[in-house]
């Protein structure tokens, strides 16, 4: 093989999958992956359970170690930045730890360079005591900042040979707060609410819409709203924070209506960007949501270039179009395909649907697909949804819980377009019976008709979702 | 409306289900429910869990009171049994509690006259101390042989005005029993193996097979086996029992190959086969299976009779055949679907996949489709499997515990044909991502990308199902 080297940009889910899939199809590329920072193959989702103290080390969080990954025969590069792309030329300008700078030629390249957290438009997010959670680091940033001064050491959070110590320096001697806000009712928001009230705190969380987890539609919103009140959250909804103040560290929260709040804390979690800056000057384009534009394969606009995880689009289950959807499973499975792919087996990426689910103490509450009518009718549809409250389980059997069902399809051909689904029971899991459904193009009629699982004890005879999918096809055929 | 009524035979899931729609949808039309016994609409599938003394009352397994099918305008009949269906004449015979005998004219007529449970080739289970369990006043007895003699009465168990005194006479001088044989592992004889060792007895399962729960496959009999073991149940396995015997009552239990068990107490749980004495005699045509003939509608050979539930077959989803999987869900929905239908809105009965779950103590099992090889060939497949275990959750996320994925696809075409799931942490529901997919006649390419929900309490990235369809993937590829 004389291949020029398959090179990925990016240690983590997409990155990381694609280097290990390659490696293992092709045994004799060269693979090389530039990580810019000391942590790899970590999970992200992981982190506000880290946070909570339910995970003792940050470490339990690498899905791989850099050792693991020397082994596979991946060429892993940490502390190693990619800083520019020169597609003509097939290679990548790269700047290690120490500043030292060298061009790296590629046959393939793939860019995995993820996405970070939002900030704007709230002001003052650079004060001291103002947090995001994207990353290893900033989790064990929070978690120091949490602890009785001084008491976090690299050790005690279990940060491996990776954590810089310098990230825990500045809460070496730092009060720790008893009031905190949550910018942001978002999954990183009601994670993190959670999280917070494991701690003690007096937690309070701003929202700029109706109820929290938008995307999760109102029915899943009124509950965890209801659910993150009984756990002694304050609530703040329909409130946009405008700035957050203070000397030497947060002291005070202010929002556009003049609501204000005096904080030892804040954590803003309003949104997460794709990071396209190192295709910027180069032929690569972008999607119109911004991330990088790329087909059924991962490939991009640029022969050789791919790109995968939260810095890219991928198609749309229901729309058919391309959008961006940053989640971890997307990114696992584009990466792998994109490796495969590479060494020479050309593999779809896989559609998407949007398929999520959170916890908000004990809530469970998914989403897949389109649930909100603008989205719905943007694509096309007519959306009619129906919302039913079920039992989880036969009603006369223990535990049996309230969950709750949202169905949603398009009048004209009945056509399933997305659902929601929430309780304390086993909840997020029927999400995946809706997913599967949407993925199979099925209609309303279809599902009402599945032969799903029954036992008293994990179901009534008509499953949850098959009860929404009844109630919605009568409303269809008014 | 002159039409003549709308009889329907058995007053429970089908039954009830039928009626209740037909009247909804069609007020007008009169309605006419038999059932030979005392009650009516009641969970089958509950009845092992009251025997354990998890449900209090008998009368909370009823999904419907007899005063509540009245308020919806059914006329429904108890203690009357219908004894013959002239199709010619569009007549069934009926017998009421006290023996007198009229003719009801039909207009449609559904035989929804269930199953019954197996006790052949068994000798000697006409004893007193041998049981099945099939129906309320099967779980009544049970329930009053295993208490004190004489305390059991219809108001302990909660038997409204529904049990019949009679059926807890024999147990009023009765010695309460320490050791009990379960003869047969299926659903039936798995359950009340738990509920038997919750009221503390010495509990011994006796199956032919080589594991329990043999249309679950392998990988699910062998965990439930150990994890019947684990419970203290003694597991016979690849025993035939031959015979009960005694004297007053049971007092033994003798296998084929000399093993030989002093019991007090016997369930036998070695089968179900569908109530067709009704139709024996008339032109209503029977399917391979020995159950009744039924189109996509439900309807029979006969102009104008229907059958659902337990007596009749159904389409399976797999094989394009008609079978018979008398399951609780099944039967409601064709029920639902005939009442439809009869109204003058024609809706198919949907098919099966044969799903199905049943709780072991902590272990969850899931199967639907075709599971073993030799059901796939017969209806033409090549069959390939693959068992996967993962786990439940993130693998660093507290709770996490081992979920074993059996899926089986048809080599030259890839299409998914069957699948099983078993653990202790939401397995069952799992289920139903397979039984979807199996629906949507998926490939397991496409099982493989399905966008399924990960979030860390709930999941790994890789969903155990997806791991399994890739895994299983890569071996048709091979």
């Amino acid at each position: 093989m004389t291949a020029e080297p398959f090179v990925v940009v990016g240690g983590d889910a997409a990155g990381l999958s694609a280097a290990s899939k390659c490696k293992r199809e092709a045994p004799d590329r060269e693979v090389v992956v530039f990580e810019k920072g000391p942590w790899v193959s970590y999970a992200h989702c992981g982190t506000p359970y880290f946070v909570k103290g339910e995970i003792d080390a940050l470490t339990d969080l690498l899905s791989l170690s850099p050792d693991e990954v020397d082994e596979r025969g991946i060429d892993l590069r940490r502390e190693h930045e990619v800083t520019g792309i020169d597609t003509s030329e097939r290679t990548v300008a790269v700047r290690d730890a120490d500043g030292d700078r060298r061009d790296q030629p590629y046959g393939d390249l793939l860019v995995a360079t993820g996405g970070h957290a939002l900030t704007a438009p709230v002001d003052g997010t650079g004060l001291p005591g103002v947090f995001s959670l994207h990353g290893m680091d900033d989790a064990a940033a929070i978690r120091a900042a949490l602890e009785p001064a001084g008491e976090a050491t690299v050790e005690s959070l279990g940060g491996g040979d990776f954590l810089d110590p310098g990230v825990l320096e500045p809460y070496a001697d730092w009060a720790p707060p008893e009031t905190v806000a949550i910018v942001g009712g978002g999954y990183v928001g009601v994670e993190m609410a959670e999280a917070f009230t494991a701690h003690g705190l007096d937690v309070h969380l701003f929202q700029r819409g109706e109820h929290v987890l938008g995307p999760f539609g109102e029915a899943v919103g009124e509950r965890v709203d209801a659910e993150l009140r009984d756990r002694g959250v304050t609530l703040h909804l329909g409130e946009t924070v405008e700035r957050l103040v203070g000397d030497e560290r947060v002291e005070r929260l202010e929002c556009a209506g003049g609501t204000a709040l005096d904080v030892d804390l804040a954590l803003v979690g309003v949104g997460v960007r794709p990071n396209v800056g190192l295709v910027a000057d180069t032929p690569v384009e972008l999607g119109d949501s911004g991330a990088v534009a790329v087909d059924d394969y991962g490939r991009t606009s640029v022969d050789g270039v791919y790109a995968a995880g939260d810095c890219a689009e991928a198609r749309h289950a229901v729309t058919g179009a391309f959008d961006w959807v940053p989640l971890g499973l997307t990114a696992n499975r584009a990466g792998r395909a994109i490796g495969q792919t590479v060494a020479g087996d050309p593999k779809p990426t896989g559609d998407i649907a949007g398929t999520a689910v959170v916890k908000a103490f004990d809530q469970e509450a998914g989403r897949t697909g389109l649930v909100d009518r603008e989205r719905c009718e943007a694509a096309g549809f007519d959306p009619v949804s129906e919302t039913v409250t079920d039992s989880s389980r036969s009603s006369y059997y223990p535990g049996a819980a309230e969950t709750v069902v949202t169905l949603t399809a398009d009048r004209e051909t009945g056509r399933l377009l997305g659902g929601t689904v929430v309780g304390t029971d086993r909840a997020a899991v029927r999400i995946d019976t809706v997913a599967t459904a949407l993925e199979g193009d099925m209609t309303v009629a279809e599902v009402e008709n599945l032969d799903l699982a029954y036992a008293p004890p994990f179901s009534p005879v008509w499953d949850p979702v098959l009860t929404a999918a009844k109630v919605l096809h009568g409303s269809l055929d008014d």
